[in-house]
């Protein structure tokens, strides 16, 4: 069987299961390595995200303190993928003796640390003869985790907010061009979803889901993967979410840190008016779950379903100069 | 009155200072930043370490793997400063995308945390176009943290093991000789005192304390600050417990993770025997807490106290050409 997932010998993803492989099973974990987040059985939720300048951001696109923002932001991010509440984060920078970036990305943590509060519980500061790290660890508590695994044949998908945008602004600045304010905002200032998941749940009963951080697409292919399911994903539907209707940039620019839910059939219309009320944001369908495997586009104009390949970013592939953050 | 801790503005513990200062109080936290790690009120502990390569080692003179037990043993080493038990470890790591440094690293640090018993909870990897990167975060578990703060006049003052062997190490290295092999093991392959914090506590009722990582007079440091006493350390049990004697390498070096612990009076006599059979490792005393401030060197001979002052590393001064890990 093809795992559309598969990258090449060397590939971030191998490398990481690689690291995580033949762990001897640990007791007082009830979610391991594989999903957003690990869970212990006492329901502390624990993720940790590291962002690297040059890799991650630009610095001549973004500023430290977005930087900061977002490195911020896709860390708490993985709470809202786990329908956690956030207890609290800590921080570790290695910034250069210089300039302040540390100092102003510290800042841009602590700000979307503030806008979910999440409080500051420790940090590290050291020292870098090379570019700004930061490495944020989110801690949170859940009775009942949002998990990939528990996408059920039946099951409608809906994602909040737009997707896309994220990816428009790098595009733009890739080609030189002063990205649209709302693109750019996209990008240097998502927001988790971390009150949205926990509605989802609570209120709609949402049984599956994670935070779209790789693209619609592949975070559809690891719902579909871990659930042991196949997604369909409706190409007119994903166009009414798509940042200025750009179905690729919706399907494969990732970053945008919305969520995507599986939820019981006719919930979604349910709530969505109340979910636009309560969070000022939209939820939307974008396709259904079904028996079998893998991600499948069905096409406007009701053609076959066609496999969707994963257009996503391996950090350890050779990177374009200049680098493209991601 | 004068702060011995106190660097010049732009040092590391101001400008860690400055960023976890102003933290609104946080619901669920029981020890906030400031100690070795948090503590939440359910008790949870937490804590990260980053080390980067060139500031905290230096690859000519410790191999990737070695760089990772020592990145993973400083995080553990700030469990058993709490003296809490091991739940696990989340790794973040950037690494050049060849010369297989980032596996080594994760090899190391996975060595430690076997020997330890501490499971990985999960990671993240992601290039590195500069140094390789390792942030460690521990979580643990206490319903009695040892914390910095629990020091009492007339307590007694002991330490584990021998102190100055990782600052041996570095003082060969630097001055182009091999280092003595005892030396070199102090440095690259540093044991969290996990298990021995705990008994300490348990058995001999240790009501204050920490890991020595900033080195003996640094530390003590810390612990008469936090607890709001005086330190006496005597010169000659200091030596006595120090590698080849070097009472300077003792006091300054740093980066020996054994533990300095406040007793109470006779309870370390009575538990020397037992721990050394338990634990294959000395336990000595250094000295003594009484009322007043700061930390006080009773000299050999006997003449009268001298205040010491810290000779720790700021990561943020200026770095000696090679850079001196610490």
């Amino acid at each position: 069987m093809t795992d559309p997932l598969r990258l090449g010998p060397g590939g971030e993803f191998d490398r990481i299961r690689a690291f995580l492989a033949g762990l001897p099973p640990a007791p007082g974990v009830r979610v391991g390595p594989g999903d957003d987040a690990a869970v212990l059985v006492d329901g502390t939720v624990l993720s940790t995200d590291m962002a690297v300048e040059g890799v991650h951001w630009n610095p001549a696109w973004t500023t430290p303190r977005e930087a900061g923002w977002r490195a911020g932001a896709a860390a708490l991010s993985d709470l809202a993928a786990m329908a956690a509440e956030p207890v609290g984060l800590l921080v570790s920078l290695a910034a250069p003796r210089e300039g302040g970036a540390g100092d102003q990305a510290m800042a841009g943590i602590r700000e979307v640390a503030d806008a979910v509060g999440a409080p500051l519980l420790g940090g590290d500061l050291t020292r870098s003869p090379g570019p700004l790290v930061v490495d944020v660890v989110v801690v949170g508590r859940t009775g009942a985790p949002l998990l990939r695994s528990g996408a059920r044949p039946g099951d409608e998908l809906w994602v909040t907010g737009t997707l896309g945008g994220a990816h428009a602004a790098l595009r733009a600045w890739r080609d030189g061009a002063d990205p649209d304010p709302r693109a750019r905002a996209a990008f240097a200032r998502p927001h988790p979803r971390i009150q949205e998941a926990r509605w989802l749940v609570q209120t709609l009963g949402a049984r599956g889901g994670l935070d779209l951080s790789d693209g619609l697409a592949g975070d559809a292919a690891h719902l579909a993967t871990a659930s042991g399911v196949a997604v369909y994903l409706d190409e007119d539907q994903v166009r009414k979410v798509a940042f200025q209707g750009g179905v690729e940039g919706a399907l494969h620019g990732g970053e945008d840190y919305e969520l995507l839910v599986a939820l019981p059939p006719g919930r979604g219309r349910g709530g969505v008016e109340e979910f636009r009320e309560r969070f000022d944001l939209v939820m939307s369908p974008v396709g259904r779950v079904a028996a079998g495997s893998g991600v499948h586009l069905v096409p406007s104009g009701g053609g076959d379903p066609e496999p969707l390949r994963r257009g996503g970013w391996d950090h350890f592939q050779p990177a374009p100069d200049p680098p493209r953050p991601s």
